[in-house]
C-alpha cells in the first residue's frame, strides 16, 4: 500500500522542535485519502440518513432533554440515573443551544465563540518553545488534565460542517494563518465508567464535556488576550484523535479511541486552533499498538459487534469511516444503534480496555510498563483474571457514593 | 445585648438532624437586625453611589473586559497577567452577560436560570437523611470541593436585588416553599494566591467562579430532574457565609471570610435553594474564633486598613455592613478602593491568614489541630516565623509553572 508522507501544511513555525511525522505517529494514509465531511458522522446521519435515523434514535436524543414518559426500573436506568446524567450535560447543553437561532450548535457542530476581542497588537514571541510551555501551564491551571501541541494539519479538518437546521453542509470558518493545534484531554470518572452500560455512566461523558468547555473557552480567551487568533473546538470542526496522537497525548487503540498513558482510554478531547507561535510536541509510543494487536477485550465485549478483531485495514464499514486510512475502524452505525436501543451512550469498550486503570496506583503503573514489553500476553491474561474490567452495578455506585457522605443504607 | 433566637423560617423538614441554632453557629443578632439590600453591597455602590464610584473604579471594571491602553511593567500586572486573569473569567462572564437584555446579571445580581424543566411528578423522598447524602455525593461528583446543607433562613436573603440597568431595586424571585440551602465551596489555587497582590492572582477568583458556575448549574438541574425546585445562586440573591457556617462548612474569621478546615479561607461559595426534603448539617467549630481573637495577621497586612483589630461589635463602618449583627466587620469601601487603585481584586487577607495552608501536608494538619488549643499563640508565632504567608513574586509563579512543563528560562 502506498504511503502518503507528511502533508506540506503540517510544517509549523520555525522552532527547534522537529516536525512530528506521520511515521512517528503510526499513521498510514493511502492515495485514496479524503477529508471527512461531518454530515457523514453517525450522529449527523442519525438526523438525515434513514439508514441510521429511527424512532429509537429520536427517543434516544429526547431522553437527554425531557424526562422519560415511563421510568424504567432496570438498575442504572432509573429516574435518578437519568436525572444525574442529564444534569451533567447542563453546561455543554447551554452552549450547544445558545446560538441555535443562528444555526450554530457550538461545541458539537460549530466552534465556540470567544467572548472578548483581544488587543490590537500582538505580544512578541521570542521563543515558541517557552510560549508552548506557558500555554501548557495555562491550560493546566485552568484544569486541563493533559495538554500537547502539534502542527495544524488540514487533513483532519472536516471538509464541511453539518447543519442540523438545514440538513445540509456548511463551510468551515477557521481563519487563515492557523499554524498550531493545542490538544487537551479531560479524564473521565473511573467509578462511573465501571457502571457501563447504564444511563448513570453517561454522567462521566457530560462532566467531561463540561470541563472541556470551561478549559477550552478560558484557554482560547487567554491566547486572544495576547493578540493572537484562537478557536476553541470540542467535537466540531475537525477530528481530534489524529491531532492528539501527533501532540503526544497517546496512541490509537483497536476500539478507535485514544489511549493515554495517564488515563488509558478514559478521556474526552478538546482543541484550540491558533496562530500563536508555539513549539510542537512529538508522538509518544508506549506499546499500545503492539498490545492491541494481541488483545480483543473490546472486540469480544462489544454487544453490537462493532469493533474489528483483525489487523488494521483501509476497509470501510460504511460512509462514517474515513476513506484511505489504514487503521482499526469501528462500525459507527452498529455502535450508535446500540446506544439508541438502550437509551444512553455506551462505553463498554472503555470499561473493558485493559488500559482503563487508576494509574495513581503503583500496581497499575507497573502493569502498564510490562504491557509495553514482550510480556504483554501475560499482562493481558492477568488483567482478564483480575476482574478489573467487570461491571459495577449502578446501584452499588450510588450506595458507595452515599456511604462516602457518611451514610449507610441502599 | 439582646440575642435573637432562631428564626421560625429556619425550621426545616422533619428529619433526624437537629436544627442548627444561632448559638451553635456563633451568630449574635440584635433587635435592630435588618435584612441586607444588595444595592448597599460595595460592588453595587460602585455603580450608583458617588462615595464609591470614581474614574478608578470604572477603569478597574474596564480592565476585566478590554485590554489596558498601556500595559504596566510591574511584575504581576503585565499583559500576560491580565490576559490570564481575564481569561479565567470567560465562563462566568458569559453567564453574567447572557441575559443582559432582560436586565439579568446571572451569578452576580440574579440567580442562574435552569435550562430544562423537570418532570410533572416528584420522586418520593422516604428519608431526607439519605437524600441529603445523595445530593452531597452528586455535588462532589460534579466537582464541588465541599458541600453542606442547612435550613432555608430568610434573614440572609437580600431584602431586594440590585439592577445595574435601572440603578434601582428589583424584587427577589425565589419561589415559595424553599426549605433548604445546599452550600458548596470551591477551593482556590494555593500558588496563585501566594502572588497576591497582583492581577495574576485574580485568576484564582475567575477559576473559582467558573467551577462554581458549572457545579451549581449541574446540581440544580439534578434536583429539578427529580421533580423539585432548585435555584442555583452564586453571589446573587443572598449572603452565602451565614448559610455556609450553618451548613458546617467552616467558621467566621476576622477578615469577614469563611475559614474552612480543608482550605482555610481559600474558597469561593455557591448555593442552591430547594424544596427537596433534605436533612441538615450542624455548624462545626474547630477553634477559629478563639484563634482570630489573638491573631491580627489580616488586620496588620491589609494596606487599606479595612479589617478591624478589636472585638466583634455591631458597629457599622458604612451602609455596606449588616445592621444589628455582632461580628468582625470589614470596611468594604476602603477594601474596594484598594482594588480600584491597583486595578485588580486583592486577597492579601487570604494570603496572610494562618489558616491559608495546603492541608494535604501532615504538618499543616498538625498546625491546624494545635491552633485550636491553648497553644494557639505559639502556633501563631510559629506561622509568622515560617514565612508561609510571604508573597511569591508573580514572575516566579510563571517561572515555576513553565518549569513544570519541562522548560527553564525566565
Amino acid at each position: 500500500m502506498a504511503r502518503v508522507e507528511s502533508h506540506p501544511s503540517e510544517a509549523g513555525p520555525a522552532d527547534r522542535t522537529p516536525e512530528a511525522s506521520d511515521t512517528a505517529a503510526g499513521f498510514e494514509l493511502l492515495d485514496g485519502f479524503e477529508r471527512f465531511h461531518q454530515r457523514d458522522d453517525v450522529f449527523s446521519r442519525s438526523f438525515w440518513d434513514e439508514e441510521v435515523r429511527s424512532g429509537r434514535s429520536e427517543l434516544f436524543y429526547e431522553t437527554y432533554r425531557t424526562p422519560l414518559q415511563k421510568w424504567k426500573t432496570v438498575d442504572g436506568f432509573t429516574q435518578r440515573d437519568y436525572a444525574l446524567r442529564n444534569a451533567s450535560w447542563h453546561v455543554p447543553d447551554i452552549f450547544a443551544e445558545l446560538k441555535g437561532a443562528a444555526d450554530r450548535r457550538e461545541g458539537f457542530l460549530d466552534e465556540f465563540s470567544v467572548l472578548r476581542p483581544g488587543p490590537d497588537e500582538q505580544v512578541e514571541v521570542r521563543s515558541p518553545a517557552d510560549m508552548a510551555r506557558d500555554v501548557k501551564a495555562v491550560a493546566r491551571t485552568f484544569g486541563a488534565d493533559l495538554v500537547g501541541i502539534t502542527a495544524y494539519d488540514e487533513r483532519w479538518v472536516y471538509a464541511s460542517k453539518y447543519s442540523r437546521q438545514t440538513d445540509g453542509e456548511k463551510e468551515q470558518e477557521l481563519p487563515d494563518g492557523i499554524t498550531s493545534v493545542i490538544v487537551i484531554a479531560q479524564s473521565m470518572d473511573f467509578d462511573l465508567i465501571k457502571t457501563v452500560p447504564s444511563a448513570l455512566s453517561g454522567t462521566a461523558t457530560g462532566i467531561g464535556y463540561s470541563k472541556d468547555t470551561t478549559v477550552l473557552l478560558a484557554l482560547a480567551q487567554y491566547i486572544v488576550n495576547l493578540g493572537y487568533r484562537a478557536v476553541p473546538s470540542m467535537n466540531d470542526t475537525a477530528l481530534a484523535i489524529p491531532y492528539a496522537i501527533k501532540a503526544g497525548l497517546g496512541e490509537y487503540g483497536r476500539h478507535g479511541l485514544l489511549i493515554t498513558e495517564e488515563f488509558g482510554p478514559r478521556v474526552r478531547l478538546g482543541k484550540v486552533f491558533t496562530d500563536l507561535p508555539l513549539a510542537h510536541d512529538r508522538p509518544k509510543r508506549f506499546g499500545v499498538r503492539e498490545f492491541c494487536e494481541v488483545c480483543r477485550a473490546c472486540t469480544d465485549a462489544c454487544p453490537a459487534k462493532a469493533i474489528p478483531g483483525g489487523a488494521p485495514s483501509a476497509e470501510r464499514h460504511n460512509r462514517s469511516n474515513l476513506a484511505g486510512v489504514v487503521k482499526w475502524s469501528v462500525d459507527g452505525v452498529k455502535c450508535f444503534q446500540f446506544w439508541a436501543n438502550q437509551n444512553s451512550d455506551c462505553s463498554i469498550c472503555v470499561r473493558v480496555c485493559p488500559y482503563n486503570r487508576d494509574y495513581s496506583r503503583a500496581g497499575s503503573r507497573l502493569w502498564r510498563r510490562l504491557a509495553g514489553t514482550p510480556l504483554r500476553k501475560l499482562m493481558l491474561a492477568l488483567d482478564r483474571r483480575s476482574g478489573r474490567g467487570d461491571r459495577m452495578a449502578p446501584g452499588e455506585w450510588w450506595r458507595r457514593a452515599r456511604a462516602r457522605m457518611g451514610g449507610g443504607g441502599p
